[in-house]
Protein backbone atom coordinates (compact mmCIF):
# COMPACT_ATOMS: atom_id res chain seq x y z
CA UNK A 1 0.00 0.00 0.00
CA UNK A 2 1.69 3.39 -1.59
CA UNK A 3 0.75 6.00 1.55
CA UNK A 4 2.30 8.65 -0.01
CA UNK A 5 -0.08 10.95 -1.31
CA UNK A 6 -2.09 10.35 1.89
CA UNK A 7 0.72 11.34 3.96
CA UNK A 8 1.10 14.59 2.15
CA UNK A 9 -2.82 15.38 2.41
CA UNK A 10 -2.26 14.65 5.84
CA UNK A 11 0.26 17.18 6.31
CA UNK A 12 -1.85 19.80 4.81
CA UNK A 13 -4.80 19.07 6.71
CA UNK A 14 -2.34 20.11 10.01
CA UNK A 15 -1.40 22.76 8.44
CA UNK A 16 -4.49 24.21 7.59
CA UNK A 17 -5.73 23.19 10.99
CA UNK A 18 -2.79 25.08 12.70
CA UNK A 19 -3.37 28.45 10.83
CA UNK A 20 -7.15 28.07 11.73
CA UNK A 21 -6.28 27.46 15.81
CA UNK A 22 -3.40 29.76 16.58
CA UNK A 23 -5.27 32.91 16.42
CA UNK A 24 -7.75 31.59 18.91
CA UNK A 25 -4.83 30.17 21.30
CA UNK A 26 -4.61 32.52 24.39
CA UNK A 27 -7.36 35.01 24.12
CA UNK A 28 -10.27 34.07 25.92
CA UNK A 29 -9.84 36.95 29.11
CA UNK A 30 -12.67 35.66 31.22
CA UNK A 31 -14.21 32.69 32.98
CA UNK A 32 -17.80 33.23 32.04
CA UNK A 33 -18.69 30.24 29.72
CA UNK A 34 -20.77 31.26 26.95
CA UNK A 35 -20.87 28.10 24.77
CA UNK A 36 -21.12 29.37 21.21
CA UNK A 37 -18.14 32.24 21.62
CA UNK A 38 -15.85 30.21 24.05
CA UNK A 39 -12.20 30.52 22.17
CA UNK A 40 -11.89 26.53 21.88
CA UNK A 41 -14.82 26.37 20.01
CA UNK A 42 -14.33 29.01 17.48
CA UNK A 43 -10.31 27.30 17.29
CA UNK A 44 -12.78 23.41 16.91
CA UNK A 45 -15.13 24.93 14.27
CA UNK A 46 -12.46 26.39 12.57
CA UNK A 47 -10.00 24.22 12.16
CA UNK A 48 -12.64 21.33 11.46
CA UNK A 49 -14.25 23.60 8.69
CA UNK A 50 -10.79 24.08 7.09
CA UNK A 51 -9.80 20.42 7.19
CA UNK A 52 -13.09 19.54 5.82
CA UNK A 53 -12.54 21.68 2.90
CA UNK A 54 -9.13 20.44 1.57
CA UNK A 55 -10.96 16.92 1.54
CA UNK A 56 -14.07 17.54 -0.35
CA UNK A 57 -12.07 19.46 -3.03
CA UNK A 58 -9.52 16.44 -3.18
CA UNK A 59 -11.05 13.23 -1.88
CA UNK A 60 -14.76 13.86 -2.57
CA UNK A 61 -15.23 9.97 -2.53
CA UNK A 62 -13.50 9.49 1.29
CA UNK A 63 -15.96 10.00 4.34
CA UNK A 64 -15.48 12.36 6.86
CA UNK A 65 -15.80 11.78 10.54
CA UNK A 66 -15.32 14.62 12.61
CA UNK A 67 -15.62 15.58 16.34
CA UNK A 68 -17.24 18.51 15.92
CA UNK A 69 -19.72 18.26 12.58
CA UNK A 70 -20.04 14.34 12.92
CA UNK A 71 -19.74 11.87 10.46
CA UNK A 72 -19.97 12.32 6.32
CA UNK A 73 -20.42 9.26 3.97
CA UNK A 74 -18.29 8.42 1.66
CA UNK A 75 -17.91 5.46 -1.04
CA UNK A 76 -14.54 4.80 -1.21
CA UNK A 77 -14.16 2.75 2.23
CA UNK A 78 -11.56 5.16 3.49
CA UNK A 79 -12.90 7.73 6.59
CA UNK A 80 -10.87 10.43 7.58
CA UNK A 81 -11.65 10.70 10.95
CA UNK A 82 -10.69 14.36 13.06
CA UNK A 83 -10.25 15.85 16.07
CA UNK A 84 -9.21 19.33 16.00
CA UNK A 85 -8.73 20.11 19.24
CA UNK A 86 -7.54 17.53 21.82
CA UNK A 87 -7.29 18.67 25.08
CA UNK A 88 -9.68 21.61 24.90
CA UNK A 89 -8.91 22.30 28.99
CA UNK A 90 -5.01 22.84 28.15
CA UNK A 91 -6.15 25.03 24.91
CA UNK A 92 -8.63 27.05 26.99
CA UNK A 93 -5.94 27.52 29.78
CA UNK A 94 -3.44 28.23 27.33
CA UNK A 95 -1.12 25.05 27.95
CA UNK A 96 0.64 24.10 24.59
CA UNK A 97 0.11 20.35 25.54
CA UNK A 98 -3.38 19.84 23.43
CA UNK A 99 -3.60 18.05 19.73
CA UNK A 100 -5.33 18.48 16.44
CA UNK A 101 -5.53 14.27 15.53
CA UNK A 102 -5.84 13.35 12.07
CA UNK A 103 -6.63 9.40 10.97
CA UNK A 104 -7.30 8.18 7.92
CA UNK A 105 -9.35 4.72 8.79
CA UNK A 106 -9.48 2.03 6.02
CA UNK A 107 -11.37 -1.55 6.45
CA UNK A 108 -11.92 -0.46 9.69
CA UNK A 109 -8.24 0.34 10.56
CA UNK A 110 -6.16 3.27 11.06
CA UNK A 111 -3.31 3.24 8.85
CA UNK A 112 -1.99 6.74 9.41
CA UNK A 113 -1.84 9.33 12.01
CA UNK A 114 -1.09 12.67 12.66
CA UNK A 115 -0.81 14.53 16.97
CA UNK A 116 0.08 18.07 15.74
CA UNK A 117 0.47 20.35 18.22
CA UNK A 118 0.48 23.92 16.72
CA UNK A 119 2.01 26.05 19.57
CA UNK A 120 5.27 24.43 19.57
CA UNK A 121 5.44 23.50 16.21
CA UNK A 122 5.80 19.67 16.64
CA UNK A 123 4.04 17.35 14.08
CA UNK A 124 4.05 13.34 14.72
CA UNK A 125 2.93 11.00 11.89
CA UNK A 126 2.51 7.39 11.53
CA UNK A 127 2.04 5.05 9.06
CA UNK A 128 1.40 1.25 8.69
CA UNK A 129 4.76 -0.13 7.89
CA UNK A 130 6.83 3.21 8.55
CA UNK A 131 8.61 4.57 11.22
CA UNK A 132 6.74 7.11 13.34
CA UNK A 133 8.24 10.76 12.66
CA UNK A 134 8.87 14.15 14.85
CA UNK A 135 9.05 16.67 12.41
CA UNK A 136 10.34 14.46 10.05
CA UNK A 137 12.93 12.40 12.44
CA UNK A 138 12.20 8.91 13.54
CA UNK A 139 10.79 8.55 16.68
CA UNK A 140 10.98 5.07 19.37
CA UNK A 141 9.79 3.97 22.62
CA UNK A 142 11.86 3.42 25.26
CA UNK A 143 12.25 0.16 27.14
CA UNK A 144 10.44 -0.68 30.40
CA UNK A 145 12.40 -3.23 32.34
CA UNK A 146 10.21 -3.33 35.23
CA UNK A 147 6.15 -2.41 35.76
CA UNK A 148 7.75 -0.74 39.38
CA UNK A 149 9.94 1.74 36.78
CA UNK A 150 7.11 2.63 34.72
CA UNK A 151 5.50 6.30 33.98
CA UNK A 152 2.11 6.26 33.50
CA UNK A 153 0.15 9.24 32.30
CA UNK A 154 -3.79 9.68 32.50
CA UNK A 155 -5.17 12.98 31.70
CA UNK A 156 -7.37 13.27 34.94
CA UNK A 157 -9.01 10.86 37.78
CA UNK A 158 -12.50 12.82 37.15
CA UNK A 159 -12.64 10.81 33.51
CA UNK A 160 -12.63 7.42 35.61
CA UNK A 161 -16.10 6.38 37.09
CA UNK A 162 -15.67 4.94 40.43
CA UNK A 163 -15.60 1.14 38.83
CA UNK A 164 -12.75 2.34 36.52
CA UNK A 165 -10.65 4.33 38.80
CA UNK A 166 -10.42 1.15 41.10
CA UNK A 167 -8.80 -0.89 38.62
CA UNK A 168 -6.75 2.10 37.64
CA UNK A 169 -5.52 2.71 41.36
CA UNK A 170 -4.98 -0.93 40.91
CA UNK A 171 -1.96 -0.54 38.07
CA UNK A 172 -1.05 2.84 38.85
CA UNK A 173 -0.12 1.06 42.52
CA UNK A 174 2.31 -0.82 40.63
CA UNK A 175 3.92 1.62 38.55
CA UNK A 176 6.44 4.33 39.72
CA UNK A 177 3.28 6.15 40.71
CA UNK A 178 5.49 9.13 42.51
CA UNK A 179 5.75 10.41 39.12
CA UNK A 180 2.30 9.74 37.98
CA UNK A 181 1.42 12.04 34.87
CA UNK A 182 -1.70 14.08 35.06
CA UNK A 183 -3.62 16.30 32.52
CA UNK A 184 -2.27 15.70 28.70
CA UNK A 185 -4.86 13.95 26.42
CA UNK A 186 -3.39 13.15 22.90
CA UNK A 187 -0.11 14.54 23.92
CA UNK A 188 0.93 12.12 26.54
CA UNK A 189 0.89 9.56 24.10
CA UNK A 190 3.07 11.36 21.66
CA UNK A 191 5.89 11.67 24.59
CA UNK A 192 5.64 7.88 25.22
CA UNK A 193 5.77 7.65 21.25
CA UNK A 194 9.36 9.72 21.26
CA UNK A 195 10.60 7.39 24.82
CA UNK A 196 9.45 9.59 27.37
CA UNK A 197 6.82 7.57 29.13
CA UNK A 198 5.67 4.07 29.08
CA UNK A 199 2.27 3.80 29.77
CA UNK A 200 -1.26 5.90 29.48
CA UNK A 201 -4.24 4.53 30.26
CA UNK A 202 -7.60 5.64 29.65
CA UNK A 203 -11.57 5.10 29.65
CA UNK A 204 -14.00 6.72 27.98
CA UNK A 205 -12.38 7.66 24.46
CA UNK A 206 -14.12 7.94 21.61
CA UNK A 207 -12.78 6.79 17.86
CA UNK A 208 -12.04 10.36 17.09
CA UNK A 209 -9.87 10.86 20.24
CA UNK A 210 -7.57 7.65 19.35
CA UNK A 211 -7.69 6.85 16.05
CA UNK A 212 -4.84 8.53 15.16
CA UNK A 213 -3.09 7.66 18.09
CA UNK A 214 -2.41 4.01 17.22
CA UNK A 215 -0.33 4.39 13.95
CA UNK A 216 1.69 6.87 16.31
CA UNK A 217 2.32 4.89 18.92
CA UNK A 218 3.00 2.08 16.98
CA UNK A 219 5.18 2.84 14.47
CA UNK A 220 7.08 3.90 17.13
CA UNK A 221 7.59 0.44 18.67
CA UNK A 222 4.69 0.32 21.08
CA UNK A 223 1.44 -1.16 21.23
CA UNK A 224 -2.23 0.00 22.09
CA UNK A 225 -5.05 -2.39 23.44
CA UNK A 226 -8.01 -2.28 25.30
CA UNK A 227 -8.19 -2.99 29.12
CA UNK A 228 -7.60 -6.29 28.41
CA UNK A 229 -5.16 -6.61 26.16
CA UNK A 230 -7.40 -6.82 23.23
CA UNK A 231 -7.22 -4.98 20.18
CA UNK A 232 -9.15 -1.78 19.58
CA UNK A 233 -11.57 -1.38 17.29
CA UNK A 234 -14.22 0.99 16.66
CA UNK A 235 -16.68 -0.87 18.49
CA UNK A 236 -14.14 -0.44 21.44
CA UNK A 237 -15.37 0.42 25.13
CA UNK A 238 -13.28 3.01 24.86
CA UNK A 239 -10.99 1.58 27.61
CA UNK A 240 -7.82 2.67 25.78
CA UNK A 241 -4.09 1.78 27.03
CA UNK A 242 -0.55 2.65 25.30
CA UNK A 243 2.24 0.72 26.05
CA UNK A 244 5.73 1.78 25.02
CA UNK A 245 7.30 -1.52 25.58
CA UNK A 246 4.80 -4.27 24.67
CA UNK A 247 6.97 -7.01 26.29
CA UNK A 248 5.29 -4.97 29.91
CA UNK A 249 1.87 -5.59 28.25
CA UNK A 250 0.83 -8.89 30.47
CA UNK A 251 1.97 -6.89 33.51
CA UNK A 252 -0.41 -3.90 33.04
CA UNK A 253 -3.23 -6.02 31.89
CA UNK A 254 -2.91 -8.17 35.27
CA UNK A 255 -2.57 -5.28 37.62
CA UNK A 256 -5.68 -3.23 35.66
CA UNK A 257 -7.84 -6.79 36.83
CA UNK A 258 -6.82 -5.94 40.45
CA UNK A 259 -9.37 -3.57 42.89
CA UNK A 260 -7.71 -1.21 44.47
CA UNK B 1 12.45 50.48 47.91
CA UNK B 2 14.26 50.28 44.61
CA UNK B 3 14.29 46.75 43.10
CA UNK B 4 15.68 47.63 39.95
CA UNK B 5 19.61 46.34 40.57
CA UNK B 6 17.74 42.89 42.25
CA UNK B 7 15.45 42.28 39.14
CA UNK B 8 17.83 42.65 37.24
CA UNK B 9 20.11 39.86 38.88
CA UNK B 10 17.05 37.63 39.24
CA UNK B 11 17.17 38.05 35.51
CA UNK B 12 21.15 36.87 35.63
CA UNK B 13 19.82 34.10 37.55
CA UNK B 14 17.14 32.69 35.26
CA UNK B 15 19.29 33.19 31.98
CA UNK B 16 21.92 31.17 34.10
CA UNK B 17 19.24 28.61 35.14
CA UNK B 18 17.73 28.03 31.61
CA UNK B 19 20.85 27.43 30.07
CA UNK B 20 22.06 24.60 32.62
CA UNK B 21 18.67 23.17 31.91
CA UNK B 22 17.79 22.97 28.63
CA UNK B 23 20.91 20.16 27.86
CA UNK B 24 19.18 18.13 30.12
CA UNK B 25 15.88 18.42 28.55
CA UNK B 26 14.06 15.33 26.46
CA UNK B 27 17.12 13.13 27.40
CA UNK B 28 16.18 10.74 29.47
CA UNK B 29 15.67 7.05 27.22
CA UNK B 30 15.31 4.69 29.78
CA UNK B 31 12.31 4.18 32.24
CA UNK B 32 15.30 3.17 35.24
CA UNK B 33 15.23 5.16 37.94
CA UNK B 34 18.78 5.96 38.97
CA UNK B 35 18.84 8.44 42.01
CA UNK B 36 22.34 10.66 40.91
CA UNK B 37 22.03 10.13 37.06
CA UNK B 38 18.87 11.03 35.94
CA UNK B 39 18.23 14.18 33.67
CA UNK B 40 16.06 15.90 36.34
CA UNK B 41 18.79 15.43 38.84
CA UNK B 42 21.48 16.67 36.50
CA UNK B 43 19.67 19.71 35.36
CA UNK B 44 18.23 20.44 38.95
CA UNK B 45 21.65 20.62 40.34
CA UNK B 46 23.66 21.76 37.59
CA UNK B 47 21.24 25.14 37.49
CA UNK B 48 20.84 25.90 41.25
CA UNK B 49 24.85 25.54 41.09
CA UNK B 50 24.86 28.31 38.19
CA UNK B 51 22.66 30.58 40.19
CA UNK B 52 24.45 30.40 43.26
CA UNK B 53 27.87 30.76 41.69
CA UNK B 54 26.41 33.84 40.46
CA UNK B 55 24.81 34.63 44.14
CA UNK B 56 28.32 34.52 46.28
CA UNK B 57 29.75 36.47 43.57
CA UNK B 58 27.54 39.41 43.27
CA UNK B 59 26.11 39.27 46.72
CA UNK B 60 27.96 37.44 49.56
CA UNK B 61 25.92 38.75 52.41
CA UNK B 62 22.14 37.71 51.20
CA UNK B 63 21.41 33.90 52.35
CA UNK B 64 20.37 31.46 50.24
CA UNK B 65 17.97 28.77 50.67
CA UNK B 66 17.74 26.33 47.71
CA UNK B 67 15.51 23.24 46.93
CA UNK B 68 19.11 21.13 46.16
CA UNK B 69 21.63 22.07 48.23
CA UNK B 70 19.93 23.27 51.11
CA UNK B 71 20.16 26.42 53.29
CA UNK B 72 23.59 29.31 53.38
CA UNK B 73 23.22 31.85 56.24
CA UNK B 74 23.78 35.89 55.14
CA UNK B 75 23.85 38.68 56.93
CA UNK B 76 22.17 41.06 55.08
CA UNK B 77 18.67 40.29 56.28
CA UNK B 78 17.94 38.82 52.47
CA UNK B 79 17.48 35.49 51.25
CA UNK B 80 17.25 34.19 47.84
CA UNK B 81 14.88 31.08 47.47
CA UNK B 82 16.14 28.82 44.56
CA UNK B 83 13.55 25.71 43.40
CA UNK B 84 15.53 25.67 39.95
CA UNK B 85 13.00 23.01 38.66
CA UNK B 86 9.46 22.65 39.81
CA UNK B 87 7.43 20.37 37.64
CA UNK B 88 10.07 17.31 37.95
CA UNK B 89 7.47 14.91 36.33
CA UNK B 90 6.72 17.46 33.46
CA UNK B 91 10.36 17.43 32.97
CA UNK B 92 10.92 14.38 32.78
CA UNK B 93 8.64 13.12 30.46
CA UNK B 94 9.45 16.45 28.30
CA UNK B 95 6.28 18.30 29.32
CA UNK B 96 7.29 22.52 28.43
CA UNK B 97 5.31 23.16 31.51
CA UNK B 98 7.92 23.45 34.65
CA UNK B 99 9.82 26.33 35.76
CA UNK B 100 12.39 27.80 37.64
CA UNK B 101 11.52 29.95 40.77
CA UNK B 102 13.61 32.49 42.21
CA UNK B 103 12.32 34.66 45.11
CA UNK B 104 13.90 37.00 46.67
CA UNK B 105 12.58 37.53 50.74
CA UNK B 106 13.31 40.35 52.68
CA UNK B 107 12.44 40.39 56.62
CA UNK B 108 10.24 37.00 55.95
CA UNK B 109 8.57 38.15 52.46
CA UNK B 110 8.87 37.61 48.90
CA UNK B 111 9.60 40.78 47.52
CA UNK B 112 10.52 39.66 43.95
CA UNK B 113 9.68 36.23 42.24
CA UNK B 114 10.38 35.02 38.79
CA UNK B 115 8.84 31.83 36.69
CA UNK B 116 11.02 30.87 33.99
CA UNK B 117 10.09 28.38 31.33
CA UNK B 118 13.16 27.83 29.87
CA UNK B 119 11.43 25.66 26.64
CA UNK B 120 9.24 28.30 25.96
CA UNK B 121 11.25 31.12 26.44
CA UNK B 122 8.47 32.31 28.73
CA UNK B 123 9.17 34.55 31.89
CA UNK B 124 6.86 35.79 34.22
CA UNK B 125 8.24 38.64 37.00
CA UNK B 126 6.64 40.16 39.95
CA UNK B 127 7.83 42.82 42.51
CA UNK B 128 6.36 44.56 45.25
CA UNK B 129 4.66 47.43 43.54
CA UNK B 130 5.20 46.79 40.16
CA UNK B 131 2.70 45.05 37.84
CA UNK B 132 3.75 41.46 36.67
CA UNK B 133 5.20 41.35 33.75
CA UNK B 134 5.33 38.64 30.78
CA UNK B 135 8.78 38.81 29.13
CA UNK B 136 8.72 42.35 29.49
CA UNK B 137 5.05 42.69 29.00
CA UNK B 138 1.97 43.45 31.80
CA UNK B 139 -0.21 40.94 32.38
CA UNK B 140 -3.80 40.57 34.86
CA UNK B 141 -5.59 38.30 35.85
CA UNK B 142 -8.84 37.57 34.61
CA UNK B 143 -12.00 38.40 36.88
CA UNK B 144 -14.35 35.40 37.78
CA UNK B 145 -17.93 36.77 38.99
CA UNK B 146 -19.51 33.40 39.73
CA UNK B 147 -17.51 30.19 41.20
CA UNK B 148 -19.59 28.27 39.12
CA UNK B 149 -17.73 29.30 36.06
CA UNK B 150 -13.67 29.26 37.91
CA UNK B 151 -11.84 27.01 36.32
CA UNK B 152 -9.22 25.17 38.89
CA UNK B 153 -6.09 24.04 38.98
CA UNK B 154 -4.25 21.19 40.92
CA UNK B 155 -1.27 19.55 40.29
CA UNK B 156 -2.23 16.36 40.98
CA UNK B 157 -5.19 14.39 43.43
CA UNK B 158 -2.20 12.39 44.43
CA UNK B 159 -0.63 14.97 46.49
CA UNK B 160 -3.73 15.28 48.96
CA UNK B 161 -4.07 13.08 52.06
CA UNK B 162 -7.32 12.29 52.22
CA UNK B 163 -8.31 14.73 55.04
CA UNK B 164 -6.95 16.99 52.31
CA UNK B 165 -8.48 15.69 49.59
CA UNK B 166 -11.95 15.41 51.06
CA UNK B 167 -11.70 19.59 51.62
CA UNK B 168 -10.36 20.27 47.74
CA UNK B 169 -13.17 18.18 46.92
CA UNK B 170 -15.55 20.36 48.03
CA UNK B 171 -14.14 23.31 46.03
CA UNK B 172 -13.36 21.52 42.93
CA UNK B 173 -17.84 20.45 42.84
CA UNK B 174 -18.24 23.81 43.54
CA UNK B 175 -16.34 24.92 40.21
CA UNK B 176 -16.29 24.45 36.44
CA UNK B 177 -14.99 21.00 37.77
CA UNK B 178 -15.34 19.47 33.91
CA UNK B 179 -12.96 21.75 32.74
CA UNK B 180 -10.25 21.38 36.30
CA UNK B 181 -6.85 21.21 35.29
CA UNK B 182 -4.27 18.69 36.50
CA UNK B 183 -0.86 18.48 36.39
CA UNK B 184 1.27 21.91 36.12
CA UNK B 185 3.16 22.80 39.21
CA UNK B 186 4.32 26.45 39.43
CA UNK B 187 3.50 26.96 35.62
CA UNK B 188 -0.46 27.10 36.76
CA UNK B 189 0.19 30.15 39.31
CA UNK B 190 1.80 31.95 35.97
CA UNK B 191 -0.99 31.18 33.78
CA UNK B 192 -3.23 32.20 36.59
CA UNK B 193 -1.57 35.49 36.23
CA UNK B 194 -1.94 36.01 33.02
CA UNK B 195 -5.92 35.45 33.01
CA UNK B 196 -6.36 31.85 31.78
CA UNK B 197 -7.42 29.80 34.94
CA UNK B 198 -9.16 31.27 38.23
CA UNK B 199 -7.90 29.24 40.87
CA UNK B 200 -4.84 26.98 42.00
CA UNK B 201 -5.47 25.19 45.05
CA UNK B 202 -2.84 22.88 46.25
CA UNK B 203 -1.06 21.25 49.56
CA UNK B 204 2.01 20.41 51.08
CA UNK B 205 3.85 23.12 49.37
CA UNK B 206 7.46 24.35 50.59
CA UNK B 207 8.72 27.51 50.67
CA UNK B 208 10.62 27.18 47.57
CA UNK B 209 7.23 26.15 45.92
CA UNK B 210 5.25 29.52 46.61
CA UNK B 211 8.04 32.04 47.06
CA UNK B 212 8.57 33.34 44.06
CA UNK B 213 4.78 32.72 43.29
CA UNK B 214 3.11 35.36 45.31
CA UNK B 215 5.24 38.66 43.90
CA UNK B 216 4.06 36.74 40.03
CA UNK B 217 0.21 36.29 41.17
CA UNK B 218 -0.13 39.50 43.48
CA UNK B 219 1.64 42.16 40.88
CA UNK B 220 -1.45 40.65 38.21
CA UNK B 221 -4.10 41.55 40.46
CA UNK B 222 -4.48 38.16 42.09
CA UNK B 223 -3.99 37.08 45.94
CA UNK B 224 -2.37 34.23 47.80
CA UNK B 225 -3.15 32.61 50.69
CA UNK B 226 -3.58 29.86 52.75
CA UNK B 227 -6.73 27.42 52.82
CA UNK B 228 -8.32 29.80 55.56
CA UNK B 229 -7.96 32.81 53.84
CA UNK B 230 -4.67 33.56 55.67
CA UNK B 231 -1.70 34.80 54.74
CA UNK B 232 1.05 32.49 53.84
CA UNK B 233 4.75 33.11 56.10
CA UNK B 234 7.54 30.68 56.41
CA UNK B 235 5.50 28.53 58.71
CA UNK B 236 2.25 28.01 57.17
CA UNK B 237 1.30 24.41 56.34
CA UNK B 238 1.76 24.36 53.07
CA UNK B 239 -1.63 24.58 52.50
CA UNK B 240 -1.94 27.25 49.65
CA UNK B 241 -4.37 29.14 47.27
CA UNK B 242 -4.00 31.35 44.84
CA UNK B 243 -7.07 33.54 43.47
CA UNK B 244 -7.03 35.67 39.94
CA UNK B 245 -10.17 37.55 41.62
CA UNK B 246 -10.03 38.24 45.00
CA UNK B 247 -13.93 38.82 45.42
CA UNK B 248 -14.05 35.14 45.46
CA UNK B 249 -12.41 34.37 48.64
CA UNK B 250 -14.53 34.15 51.09
CA UNK B 251 -16.53 31.75 48.39
CA UNK B 252 -13.64 29.99 48.08
CA UNK B 253 -12.32 29.46 51.79
CA UNK B 254 -16.45 28.80 52.27
CA UNK B 255 -16.34 25.85 49.76
CA UNK B 256 -13.36 24.47 50.79
CA UNK B 257 -14.00 23.78 54.72
CA UNK B 258 -16.69 21.59 53.52
CA UNK B 259 -16.67 18.09 53.20
CA UNK B 260 -17.57 16.40 50.04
Amino acid sequence: MNLGADIALAHRLADAARAAILPHYRTGLTSERKADASPVTLADRAAEEAMRRILKAECPRDAIHGEEFGAEAGSSGRTWVLDPIDGTTSFLIGRPIFGTLIALVVDGWPVLGVIDQPVLGERWLGATGQPTLLNGAPVRTRPCRELGDATLATTGPHYFDDHDGAHFMGLAAKTDHRRMVMGGDCYNYALLASGHVDIVCEANLKLHDYAALVPVVEGAGGTMCDWNGDPLHAASSGHVLALGDPARLDDVVEALACHH
